[in-house]
């Protein structure tokens, strides 16, 4: 990782980016670009360790097997061999036969955003962030926590459109809870295609709303569905009802994706002690279980077609019955989640979370155990990377800075360090004698503007300074940002032919559904 | 790291333990141990990098040289073959008498306290924590923020002794400014031996305070000091003024310490932009060059003593001037200083710091981004552990036990995994059926009392039952558990003779300081 000469000219290019983007908003960030961890992933079980897990895992594909609750997925896999009840719909698979169809998912793919600089590297050591999804709620300091609507939304996509460390539109930032349920999928496919250049979650409950996402997207690159095919654009997140279940409209949803070649995020929710076993190693096992489970109907569907797996293991606090974040556990099953998707081959995606009701230590403390589990395990996809709160209840405007101030710190650390000769300042120390003081050397005074990573909220002054400035914490903080953000957004060009295709495509659509109501 | 069987018999007494300990406080924590990393270090530069660092410090040792404010420690490196220039008391040193002499520290060693149980291992990848040293402030919730007294110096010991994450029982964690500067030490010193029964931090100004602290410790372990330096317990922070200048009372306090065989832990201040270059690579360079020179200087007073390399390396806000801690900046020169305190065979210190002015965002998301470089890089002794804020200006009460969460959090996760048959949970698995729940199942009904690591300050309460309890912070509910934990603090027992002859001496010198002044 060391940067040498090379790093300090392309320094100096962020440089100029960055006073630009500073000068329009007010807010400091570095440019736009991945976070790139250049260190080997953290391996915090051996192989024996996880070869328990994996055999476990296993066997529970073999001998208990999984509930496929649609009769189409059940014939692709009466077809490949396994042995499926039609009564019980349980699925059981052969270990060999599993290790063979998983090994066609490809180890890493992109992600094709209708700008084209905002392509997505999905695998190696490329960290990518999408926000927070799927809250019923939003919150921020002036108006508090209440229902989402549609507004709050598309300021939620708009707000992170503006911030350089996400990746990712997302997807149901919050749910627009304003708008009829049956057509809210179309006005969120077209608030992401209008207000951010970056690609989107479709929403992979059934059939239909993938291939509305699927439309909205060809008409915004431009491309037909061929052209789709051989460049995804589209995620969307294929939950398993845990345990061993797998419900109608996500095979549904998920058959709709493949068919297209659009990677699904295959994520068994596996809250221990409530949807899993108690342990974190029998977790860990049913998650490896059920994602192998689905991903192996995908292979069957479509060999090759992109897929990553997803890790979402946590615990329940035992004394409220409520899901935990951000626990020790949760890094754990994060870190191991990791492994075992390395194993098989397959990019992870996993998440930053915490479980706190209001944007302070704890959730903060909770996010940070979260975003350092993520980019130390190389997740490929941090999904809820900014704005999730109460164990993902909320929405939090607040949040979305804070986590972006991780973020931003996090991709700073691990960005190549500059080891160049001037660098290593030989010269400034030999200019300022013992005892002495940088403030006024020459090297000093050449690069002290940007020598170092610029902060969103961190308030460093000293403590009189800030109590004369109304003693805000960074919580408050963090409320001026997002303003500030939301008031210099601009919305990133699109051809203006695509966009009234794509508002004749969505009000034919919504008239559709009105009549018949969604399939 | 695979648990196995042994894990989950370890685990029964442990929660025995831990049963026993929350009937007493109130407040649950695992029992008393180290945090063990059982992954190797983050390596953050490769070879080629961290030669590039290391030849720069040679050189600056070679060639720009270290100055040395006291006449004997000039005698001692004249004598070794460094060229010594008695005018301006520069030293500079030939790069082979360098290695071979820092060769002769031990890459780790034992601190003895005076309960054997609290014995800790410097070294390997064994992590000790030690609470916040020298603010000047202190400061909670009730009381705000004020200069130091003694009255919060023995509470501070006091809530440190009952957490279980802490290690080391510190030095200075605040001022006692209500006491004489000259004498205060002696008070420090019986407190710290009459509160805890772990290690502390001697004063290493000046050689005098350091006799105390050594005749204090062989009171209260009932030892000689031919037994001392065989059983070393005393650490002291020897700080270089930096730039490239070691004073006169430092020296005196390193010589006491050396001639004892106590280990120091010397730690170059290094902040880049004000004591050092404004580039991370040139700070570290720095500290490199100031903390080997100063090694250097021990390993010839008394080969073999042991030492521990600390990194202090941060920057300043180039907007205040003003220190800024856990930083991007903060975590790479944490990781690369323990990838080079590792080249040379050193034992490694380094801290858990923040620079806001209250406990919020801003100091959590400081403190974790500190917590995991120290615990990444394999940090042997983290020194600020708790409490921590404002850059050091201040001792937070409050901070103490969000800092603990991080800590106690931290530990758990890297604790063994149980992997046995019974914790994979088949049997759990099979019990439970497609979209069922784990609620009732056997598995989880034998353990879910303790399947989970317990928290101090974590609230998952939902919403509204926690909007009902009055919405308090985590910060509001860290200032309940500090006071929970300081009512509940019982006095670790020591022999009331080894009190009485403990009295004596602090009064004696207490006599001869007032007659005559500290020397």
């Amino acid at each position: 990782m060391t940067g040498g000469r090379g790093t300090a000219e392309r320094g100096a290019g962020e440089r100029r980016t960055r006073r630009k983007a500073e000068a329009s908003t007010g807010v400091p960030q570095p440019p736009w670009g991945p976070i790139r961890n250049p260190m080997p992933p953290l391996e915090l079980l051996d192989e024996d360790g996880l070869r328990r897990i994996d055999d476990t895992a296993l066997r529970v594909l073999e001998e208990l097997g999984i509930e496929f609750l649609n009769d189409a997925a059940l014939d692709v896999f009466e077809k490949a061999g396994c042995r499926v009840d039609r009564s019980t719909k349980l699925v059981r698979f052969e270990r060999g036969m599993v290790r063979e169809t998983v090994a066609r998912a490809p180890r890493t793919f992109r992600l094709h955003a209708r700008n084209p600089e905002r392509t997505l590297v999905i695998g190696d050591n490329t960290i990518n962030v999408g926000p927070v999804g799927s809250p019923p709620n939003v919150s921020d300091l002036d108006r508090g926590r209440r229902p989402g609507t549609f507004a709050d939304l598309t300021n939620l996509i708009k707000l992170n459109q503006m911030l350089t460390c996400v990746h990712h539109s997302g997807g149901t930032l919050v749910e627009a809870l304003d708008l009829p349920a049956d057509s809210r999928h179309l006005d969120l496919y077209r608030a992401h295609t209008f207000l951010s250049d970056r690609c989107f979650i479709g929403r992979g409950i059934g059939r239909e709303r993938i291939l509305d996402a699927i439309e909205v997207i060809c008409i915004a690159r431009g491309i037909t569905r061929e052209q789709l095919m051989a460049e995804p654009s589209l995620f969307t997140v294929i939950n398993v009802n845990s345990p061993r279940r797998v419900d109608r409209e996500m095979i549904g949803g998920l058959m709709a994706m493949t068919e297209h070649g659009q990677p699904c995020i295959v994520t068994p929710f596996t809250l221990a002690g409530a949807m899993s076993p108690v342990t974190i190693a029998g977790a860990l096992a049913q998650q490896t279980a059920e994602g192998l489970a689905v991903i192996t109907l995908i292979q069957l569907l479509r060999p090759g077609t992109p897929v990553m797996f997803g890790g979402f293991t946590s615990n329940v606090d035992m004394k409220s019955g409520a899901p935990a974040f951000g626990t020790p556990e949760y890094v754990r099953a994060t870190i191991i989640g990791g492994q075992i998707a390395r194993r098989w081959g397959l990019p992870y995606r996993s998440s930053n979370v915490n479980a706190s009701n209001c944007v302070d230590a704890q959730s903060t403390h909770e996010s940070a155990m979260s975003v350092w589990a993520c980019i130390m395990s190389h997740t490929h996809f941090m999904h809820h990377g900014t704005g999730w709160l109460e164990g993902g209840l909320v929405a939090s405007f607040e949040k979305v800075i804070v986590d972006a101030e991780i973020l931003h710190s996090m991709r700073a650390w691990l960005s190549p360090l500059d080891l160049s000769d001037d660098a290593l300042a030989f010269e400034a120390l030999k200019e300022v004698p013992p005892g002495g003081h940088f403030f006024g050397a020459t090297h000093t005074m050449a690069r002290y503007e940007h020598a170092f990573h610029t902060h969103l909220i961190a308030d460093w002054r000293n403590f009189q300074s800030w109590q004369e400035a109304g003693s805000l914490t960074a919580t408050q903080r963090a409320n001026v940002v997002w303003k500030k953000l939301l008031e210099s957004y601009v919305e990133p060009p699109l051809d203006p032919a695509r966009k009234e295709a794509i508002d004749a495509y969505v009000a034919r659509r919504k008239s559709e559904i009105g009549q018949r109501g969604i399939l």
